[in-house]
């Protein structure tokens, strides 16, 4: 019997929308997204599902929620009820979680002509991605972020997540959103390390990709430091508009095994589990930045001037570059957050180099002592944010 | 700030292979396949689970699989254990089999660019292709499908799930397999109702798209049923063909609302659930297509002379095409089958009735009264299958 050869496409399609006050019933921006998937014959519902954190910065977020979908009702019908999750790693650590938001996809009659939407920093998108992407095999996402990290960098892309058995992101799927709206005002509600948290991302992307926005980051760090809200407004856009070119221009559900958004990550990923998430994600990848580029200066590949660039950029908007736990076990550690990315890419370590300031350079192997040595360069250099 | 449009397609390959005796260490096709994807400094891996009902009928089957992996360890390391799953609906209702199953990925190692195999019912590889998926946010699936079902239907889909207190298919992705074998000989350790079981979806896939088809099982039932192999490969074979295109052509991941290929299915569903599952799909479906043709005839869509070549044709292959369920409860029970398809399908009803065979034609109201009279038709036609 002949062979038969299956081959076919999947077309994804979705909107990052910039805003402010989304739910000032004011603001048509929602609304209009929903009357345009109005559809005779069907009843579209929307579960939202809200991140304690922060909520409890906005006390009036459910009472808006309720008005804003109260006023369209016709095109739109909110759940009875509004979700809350705990924020943080610690809501995708907690099966039960996860079990919660499937219960509530049931008990309201969610379907997949209806919508989940999530509202929160990127662990509670995570978390709420992926039940949203399993149940019923895949309901229409809409995602809301409310962090910088989230607004300009995993808010905007194609995966989400939960842990297993204290593993990151070991369960999770590829599933686009049909949206993303980013409320600038929602920012506000940050604690400054929040705030800063996603500039680290946005300094990645410009090292592997862009000069030009480097230096444009470079010229506002004081600015962005300062929480200058236009500064951020744009930083966030040019991050979004370059993650989401990047997947659509890849390999969007990575089927091989290049990662160059990885950049810093691999240390960074290591540091957050070794200080039990105290130490948050952009903190981490501000030191795995440092770290990798330090060690491209090693090894001769980056030039000693863009290196102090980089490292001045971080310091400015105000990262600390080096952490204890980096050293510690004579730096064993690190070694070891080294083999697990190895394993986590399947056998064949792929890490994303710097050959200058935006310009990115895949290797197949790092140096264990070399990066030891790039440790104690951090260490001595006690670079400590102004 | 200027909303961001994403767009971006996604491609899937993948091969539906026809053999007979796989893992006779003579057989080239599987090493061959593992050969082709060698790449220098990768190690792939494969994680093999077996269906216990298919295992026990093949009581060589582990140790076959080890002598053939054995031999072509230079391409493909296997997984120092090969798990075990309770066949049938079981596991897919079991949480913790699937807990099994995630927890053997990490214990063995199983990154994604290493293998998930499933072999077994349509059941089994259901649960182990929605492991494979969320695990690592997806995992390379092999689907060795072991009944009619599986390999003229479902396992060469490009769905998986696990059930959700007790609901059906509560939880599950769209993700194709990146290659389907299926073995004719696997066939042999089959009951009669499993092999049987199968033939329903043809008879329905026939009906909806292809008369000649239909007219090729007419004129085989009598061998089919008698379990001639031969017109059993071909039947696979044309099946598995007209699903792949189906899906290739149409709407891969059902993001739209019409579901053709579950003409017969709304009732199939819910008399499985009301007999908990001891009428099994295939004999379900069978019930369910003849129920909608009796429907489509009562309201003058199809001619008397069609309906009677559906029924025999069903009952030439050793269908019975009535069951005590359908008229329990003075029928209430189907019209809440109905009204939970309705549901399921997100409030606008689509069932698949027929024009004429080789024809289908949605339509988006069926009435109750007329449903009744249709399980009446059935019940007082006291068809026994020869």
């Amino acid at each position: 019997m002949q062979t038969i050869k299956q081959r076919f496409q999947v077309e994804y399609n979705y909107a990052v929308f910039f805003t402010q006050h989304l739910f000032d019933t004011q603001n048509p921006l929602l609304k209009d997204f929903f009357q345009a998937y109005t559809e005779q014959g069907f009843q579209r519902k929307a579960l939202v599902i809200v991140d304690e954190g922060f909520e409890q910065t906005q006390p009036d977020l459910k009472s808006n929620i309720r008005a804003y979908f109260a006023q369209n009702a016709a095109h739109i019908q909110l759940a009875a009820e509004i979700i809350s999750v705990p924020g943080g790693e610690a809501c995708k650590n907690d099966p039960s979680q996860f079990d919660k938001l499937v219960e509530a996809v049931d008990v309201f009659g969610i379907d997949r002509h209806s919508f989940v939407i999530g509202i929160g920093g990127g662990a509670v998108l995570d978390l709420v991605g992926y039940a949203a992407a399993v149940s019923h095999r895949g309901i229409k996402l809409i995602r809301i972020p409310t962090t910088v990290l989230a607004q300009n960098d995993s808010g905007v892309g194609v995966k989400n997540s939960i842990n297993f058995h204290g593993k990151k992101n070991f369960l999770g799927t590829f599933a686009p959103p049909v949206a993303v709206f980013n409320d600038l005002t929602f920012l506000r509600t940050l604690d400054d390390r929040d705030w800063r948290g996603g500039l680290a991302e946005a300094v990645k992307v410009a090292l592997i990709k862009d000069q030009a926005f480097f230096e444009w980051i470079e010229e506002h760090a004081t600015a962005l430091a300062a929480r200058d809200e236009e500064a951020m407004a744009y930083l966030i856009h040019r991050c979004a508009e370059m993650h989401t070119d990047h997947i659509a221009g890849g390999d969007p559900f990575e089927f091989g095994s290049s990662r160059p958004l990885d950049f810093g990550h691999w240390a960074a990923h290591k540091l957050e589990f070794l200080t039990n998430f105290e130490v948050r994600h952009g903190e981490a990848v501000a030191i795995g930045i440092a770290l990798d580029c330090v060690y491209a200066h090693k090894i001769g590949m980056l030039a000693e001037s863009d290196l102090h660039r980089i490292i001045d950029v971080l310091t400015k908007v105000g990262f600390e570059l080096y952490h204890s736990k980096l050293a510690e076990n004579d730096k064993i550690n690190l070694r070891n957050g080294l083999q697990e990315f190895r394993e986590h890419l399947g056998g064949r370590l792929t890490i994303m180099l710097l050959e200058k300031i935006g310009k990115g350079v895949e290797v197949h192997e790092l140096d264990a002592d070399i990066i030891a040595q790039s440790v104690d360069y951090l260490e001595s250099s006690k670079i400590i944010p102004a």
